[in-house]
């Protein structure tokens, strides 16, 4: 274990009908006026837009509105945001709606209090030092940006870069979490952000941190149970438990419980990020298709932790295999369980061909100096190869 | 899963050396002047005291110190403390020891900004409205105080009456955690922290809630683990990985993370409260005897969770056993640990006899309504029978 610093400050309020408390949870931290940022019709066809009006008004808070965030969410509306709030001198910013709206809601909370772009922020030439702060109420059990200290944007300013910062200004202090407002999410997104979650836990398992046992074993809980989640919830689109324990599971896959004191990665988000800045792609479709074969590419830098991830992510029997045959297996397991949420395999099967490497190429930002990830650390030409398994 | 709030808030700040951070981390939180409270001479003689007053006059941090506190936390040293810290105007509390330390600074912290009695808020006669920032450096892995909302204290002007109280607003700041300071704990008390840990998680696994499958797994990973470590530091007491997984864990196990979304019992831990007030046992060791003969008690008001139970945590195979035949075994199990890790068995071997069930029966406090716990809700005979069962 290396030493860590944990810090989880969000409020979390969880259950049914807990969207009319943001009045009650935006009063507590003094907000008196604030700017409600949303994505698009799903959150005023609902209806949820009229009852977080309602319960701000009964608590006399004051309010101005920016709808249109998209998936991938734009930097132009984060400018548009930062000059609304700044003329309506909000005091809070409310992100409604899946990751996006409340991905776009922490880069105007960090641009409003900044004199400069706030993509100094995202391309890494400013350090953030204030923000407003964020509330959440979340409609889609995937990014987990409800607890977490990240928000990545895409900029379409500057050919679609795809950039994300990290910091705990942006933790939401109060984020609302209900399962029944995800019960109409089509079954595509919700396998997307199934994938997504599973991401989060797999970006933070795959370590070369030694003694690591205790976040081993909850890691391997909550993802096997997102699975079994994803499955009912697909099947049974209204079942409440298995759209809690993805929302709340989805929610502490990346609040960084299961990181505290790991040597984290992060190369398959930043290969995903190419393809959903370049294609537009959905984020847990092309960790879907990029995953496995990261995985594939991957498994001799440390078969024992492959192993390990086939023997308790899907059971696999290590009798009479090697640990890179049983490692080997639980990337099997892993594609098959993909299949079954029917979630693409190839970046064929998101139109995307081996003429395009070369541009996603020159998206994937690395993180270790001019490597990517930390337990293998990768080198363009891997990236590259790693692109080519996935065609 | 029921509805449920969770709020962690507290800067977590884990591994070696730590401690010297004390001053960075007082003064993020903008404190000036800090009352020190700290238990017996350990803090002392390690020389962790002074590495807290070096790094805290490093950042222009003054402070008063007061300590004494020993297990189960005296009404009377928080009356002094309230009265140190009103003389001084300090603006933070610091606990500094085992969870002792930590609960009383937590009442003192509640004590001064009250103009009434601060036994109020543990007799249930006021709710907390304020309280003054608490921060910990824990030395044991044991009670979670670093984490929870809890403080217990035992009123040595009432009798010795053992009563907590929860609020939010006792959650530390921030909270230290190295777990090479908690090296030399002997053994008896390692393992009397061991089950105090474990008894967190059992206290909120033992519920009536259905469709807690993602709780289930976590605090499946993590008692199994916990067990593991507590046995590792017993053999060998500098295991770093040994003890950081007890600390860490014993964190999680009571930051409410585990119950989030559950009904949660809490009967066996006020049974014992009656036992540590009137006997002055440690905590751990009472836990010990109560926990089993409390669940082989309640056994049949759920036998499908107490097979669960078995299975899980033991690795009880339940093949050809019925539910309850199963259950029975994981109890077995469970009380072999104890036997394992050298915890008392019975209320003979803490020097408690037959004829103190009376005066033990008048300090257990019920926490629903007239009767104890929400698993199965325990009427005095109940009670009786369970200190019977463990004579």
């Amino acid at each position: 274990m290396i030493d860590f610093d944990f810090f989880s400050p969000t409020y979390f309020a969880f259950g049914r009908g807990c969207e009319n408390r943001v009045g009650e949870l935006a009063a507590r931290y003094g907000s008196r006026r604030i700017l409600i940022h949303y994505g698009q019709g799903s959150v005023v066809k609902s209806g949820l837009l009229d009852r977080v009006r309602q319960s701000l008004v009964s608590y006399e808070i004051s309010f101005v509105e920016l709808g249109g965030a998209v998936p991938n969410p734009r930097a132009s509306l984060v400018y548009e945001g930062i000059k609304l709030g700044r003329q309506a001198d909000v005091d809070l910013i409310l992100g409604i709606g899946g990751g996006s709206a409340v991905d776009s809601a922490k880069a105007i909370a960090l641009g409003i209090p900044y004199e400069g772009d706030f993509w100094d922020f995202y391309s890494g030439k400013a350090v953030p030092m204030r923000s407003l702060p964020v509330g959440s109420i979340v409609t889609l059990a995937a990014t987990g940006t409800e607890g977490s200290n990240s928000s990545v944007i895409t900029n379409d300013y500057l050919g679609n870069l795809k950039n994300g910062t990290n910091t705990d200004l942006i933790r939401p202090v109060f984020s609302i979490l209900n399962p029944e407002l995800t019960y109409t999410v089509p079954e595509y997104h919700t396998a997307c952000g199934a994938t997504d979650i599973l991401s989060h836990i797999i970006e933070r398992y795959f370590t070369n941190t030694p003694e690591v046992e205790l976040t081993d074993r909850m890691s391997e809980a909550i993802f096997t149970r997102i699975m079994e989640a994803a499955k009912e919830a697909l099947a049974d689109p209204y079942s409440y438990e298995a759209r809690a324990d993805l929302l709340w599971g989805g929610t502490l896959a990346h609040n960084d419980i299961l990181g505290a004191g790991r040597e984290q990665d992060w190369s398959s988000h930043r290969m995903e990020h190419a393809l959903s800045a370049e294609f537009d792609v959905a984020h847990g479709a092309g960790l879907a298709v990029i995953i496995p074969n990261y995985l594939t590419y991957t498994l001799e830098h440390d078969p024992a932790r492959f192993a390990r991830f086939a023997v308790k992510m899907f059971g696999v029997d290590p009798v009479g295999r090697s640990e890179r045959e049983t490692g080997r297996e639980g990337i099997k397991k892993l594609r098959e369980f993909l299949d079954e949420i029917r979630m693409p395999k190839t970046l064929a099967d998101l139109g995307i061909r081996s003429d395009d490497i070369p541009q996603l190429l020159k998206s994937v930002v690395p993180n270790n100096g001019d490597l990517l990830g930390r337990f293998q650390p990768l080198t363009k030409e891997d990236v590259v190869k790693i692109f080519e398994l996935s065609l």
